[in-house]
């Protein structure tokens, strides 16, 4: 899992070995089971996770416990609820494991050291959360100007690996489609 | 408009007087009049936009030719194509004054030298990154869980003077309900 780190960071920058060695001590392991919860709505969220193998979904309960899929996290993404781990306030959402899950973690007070300590990492967190909010504002942007056949469509075509993986009442609602519409949709 | 830009700056990492002198030395000034496009659909994105005075609207045109309102930048606001602008491709959306307005203008070239030059930039630009996408993402669960008179409402407490400036048919594109839908919320 130190190669899959490594290779994914230097996607946007080279590191040394000293310098992978310096990231590397800024992260924990932790393994979950398929439907553990690694943040839970109201508790805090300590960490930031990069995960190694296994699916995550984001989950965003309303006031009528309705549950909505904000994202899904796979290998190589990066996910939490990230208002309350930046802000050190209670989760407003959950993050739970939809298949046996391998994560790495890593605080707040880790990413701050990160930063501050190799400039090479405050590029990688700003190139990731450059991307991170572009990907969201495309999103905005399916919501507003496609219907659902063509935001389904869209996410097929992005990421055909996670559309075999999720249940389709899942896809449904990150969508924000009934499962109904879904199953038309997709037949 | 020194004295804007470097209040705004501080608000997330103190400069010396020096250190904003480089930071200054990256921008132009442009003045727009109402009306005016500082991004058309189609064209090279040379700029990222920090918003002096005035308001803008960036705007997504679908194949239907329909446009949608993406986003509004007023004062102290940064706006731009900016998927364009950091893959240095050319523009998707347009962006449009709807009062006149001056803004500072940096290129990406600037952008990167600033992000290099000066490690408190780099943070600086990380922590507007962050909370750009954070601010998507709640518009997006917004999106999920409320109907057209709950995001009326939100957009109106977290933007009073936003709301006052935009006319009506501009506020509905962005909340993606039609205008005759808004005219009875607002009312």
């Amino acid at each position: 899992m130190q190669t899959q780190l490594r290779a994914h960071i230097e996607k946007i920058t080279p590191l040394t070995d000293e310098e992978f060695a310096f990231v590397y001590g800024h992260f924990t392991t932790k393994k979950f089971k398929k439907h553990q919860f690694l943040i839970q709505e109201g508790d805090p969220v300590k960490y930031s996770y990069f995960v190694i193998s296994g699916l995550l979904k984001l989950v965003y309960t309303d006031n009528k416990e309705k549950q909505h899929v904000v994202s899904f996290a796979m290998e190589d993404w990066w996910e939490s609820d990230y208002y309350a781990f930046f802000t050190e306030t209670k989760a407003t959402m959950s993050l739970e494991c939809l298949e046996d899950t391998e994560v790495l973690c890593c605080t707040l007070e880790d990413y701050k050291k990160l930063c501050s300590g190799l400039q090479k990492m405050e590029r990688f967190f700003l190139e990731k959360a450059t991307f991170g909010f572009l990907g969201s504002q495309r999103r905005i942007i399916s919501w507003q100007t496609s219907n659902s056949k063509e935001r389904y469509d869209q996410l097929l075509k992005q990421y055909p690996s996670l559309m075999q993986r999720v249940p389709k009442s899942l896809i449904a609602s990150y969508l924000g489609v009934s499962r109904e519409t879904l199953s038309r949709l997709s037949s």
